[in-house]
């Protein structure tokens, strides 16, 4: 396999960033991975588990000859640390990241990078889990799963081709769309429900005397709300920095739950049924690519993909 | 094992009614288990899968020499059918049912069996899991789950004892408490996720053109929302039966969300990180016993795929 880097920074060893370290030093992809980091015991977690050949908590020393770089770091801290990195790394240098949020992120690395916004190409792997740090992660966590970049009018071709290559190298389905289009996309099916799932989870602690309702949650509870458990900080940023988008993702919530709840309130079987129905063929659609863990549901999901 | 019924009538032999006979006749817990339905082919699924010895169609036929009786259909047709089977009964059969809805229940299966309402405790069997019928049971659903039962004033000592030694010897950890309390608790650790993961999916269909957006969903969002392919008319009735107790809990939820929209739209950083850190120690609280729910979950489910 051509490898995508001789030497690759990845900038935050959390969850995203070390399980593609992982991968790639699995697959033998790329040359040497560094991590910068703060934590020097994350990182010694991060070399333990494979994901980095060597840590650093100095960036001058982290970015010595580095040809690529994801930046992997909570969604309001990127565009700050591409500003600190773009002035200590070799000018060749192409740039990427791993935020869950485009427009505003690219706008500010664009212009912190200024002339030199061509090396950078924003990425959003689509994988994850509730659990945070280097200890979480996992060498086929992003397997099989997409990466949307989000090229801007900057952004060299160059850029998008070595960008495109890392995730491609780390199994990832790598797909591109507009910055502008995908946040919209993502404030609907993931920062919605992260917003929803924290809700579910303070009415119930706010139920019943002493949060003990909890206690009787089932597993569609536990399911429904598995996400609530995620770094507070990391969905803070995506919230703050989405905004917009989120907002009008709530609107669209907020009028489908409450034509549910007055439905409810006016004992109106016919349409409960009705809203119910339509909610559950909708997401039976979704099922089959749902169990895509394993290797049938990847073959199962290359199916429909040429279909 | 000693038996806890010499012959037992699940009528409705749906996930819970066929997993509860899978259970108990794998343990030799019971003489003769018929199945009472309306479908003759999801009776045979039931007899082929092991979950009954013999599949009925015709009540009369179903109820002969029957010492226990449990009434595993929506919520909305338990108590016409339990009114319908006090005459078939032997006088000394004890009746129990499976729904997620117990005051209302509990006082219409109490006015039709009059006299008689002594043989009667009502049942809650928390386990379950989005799909329906025979072939989506599994003979370990039940086991290690709570059964609360909610036993009235009328009930019989006995008969509390019959209902609980029947769910035992499925597994289940059997615990007591009042109609009125469970149906509140329900309300919120089950209902309100049910209203919210259906709106979650109507919004995220609403969003984008051509109800595209949930193609990108992750796993976060399909999660959040499983519980939506739940069936639909198993839901409207257990809505529309414990209404109140939803309505209260819904109102719960729309202050929780409510708090953290405003906060998203005025910017708040620290009140957004506050909410969203309490109900993610609250979720990581609930942890260990979500993994197990969710493992047999997938299991069940994977099952029946291959069914």
């Amino acid at each position: 396999m051509r490898k995508v880097a001789d030497r690759l920074l990845i900038a935050g060893v959390g969850l995203i960033g070390a399980s593609l370290g992982m991968a790639l030093r699995a697959r033998g992809a790329v040359g040497e991975v560094v991590g910068l980091g703060r934590s020097a015991e994350n990182l010694r977690v991060a070399r333990r588990r494979g994901a980095i050949d060597r840590g650093e908590r100095d960036p001058t020393r982290a970015c010595r000859d580095i040809d690529l770089v994801v930046i992997a770091t909570p969604v309001g801290t990127i565009a700050p640390l591409a500003a600190t990195l773009a002035h200590l790394l070799p000018p060749a240098a192409v740039i990427t990241d791993a935020g869950s949020v485009k427009e505003p992120v690219i706008a500010e690395v664009a212009a912190a990078l200024g002339a030199t916004a061509g090396r950078f190409c924003g990425s959003h792997p689509i994988a994850g889990a509730e659990l945070a740090g280097a200890a979480a992660a996992a060498r086929d966590l992003l397997a099989g799963h997409r990466c949307i970049l989000t090229p801007a009018r900057t952004t060299d071709p160059a850029t998008r081709r070595r960008v495109r290559a890392l995730w491609a190298a780390a199994g990832m389905r790598v797909e591109e769309m507009p910055a502008a289009r995908h946040d919209r996309l993502y404030a609907l099916v993931s920062h919605l429900p992260q917003v929803v799932a924290t809700a579910l989870m303070t009415a119930a602690l706010a139920g019943e005397p002493d949060g003990l309702a909890i206690a009787y949650a089932g597993s569609g509870f536990r399911d429904a709300t598995r996400i609530a458990a995620s770094p507070a900080v990391l969905w803070r940023d995506i919230l703050l920095a989405n905004r917009a988008p989120v907002l009008a993702a709530l609107a669209r919530f907020d009028s489908a739950y409450t034509r549910l709840r007055h439905a409810i309130a006016r004992g109106e079987g016919r349409e409960i049924e009705r809203v119910l129905s339509q909610a559950r063929h909708a997401r039976l659609g979704l099922e089959p690519r749902g169990r895509r863990a394993g290797a049938a549901g990847r073959r199962a999901a290359s199916r429909s993909a040429r279909a």
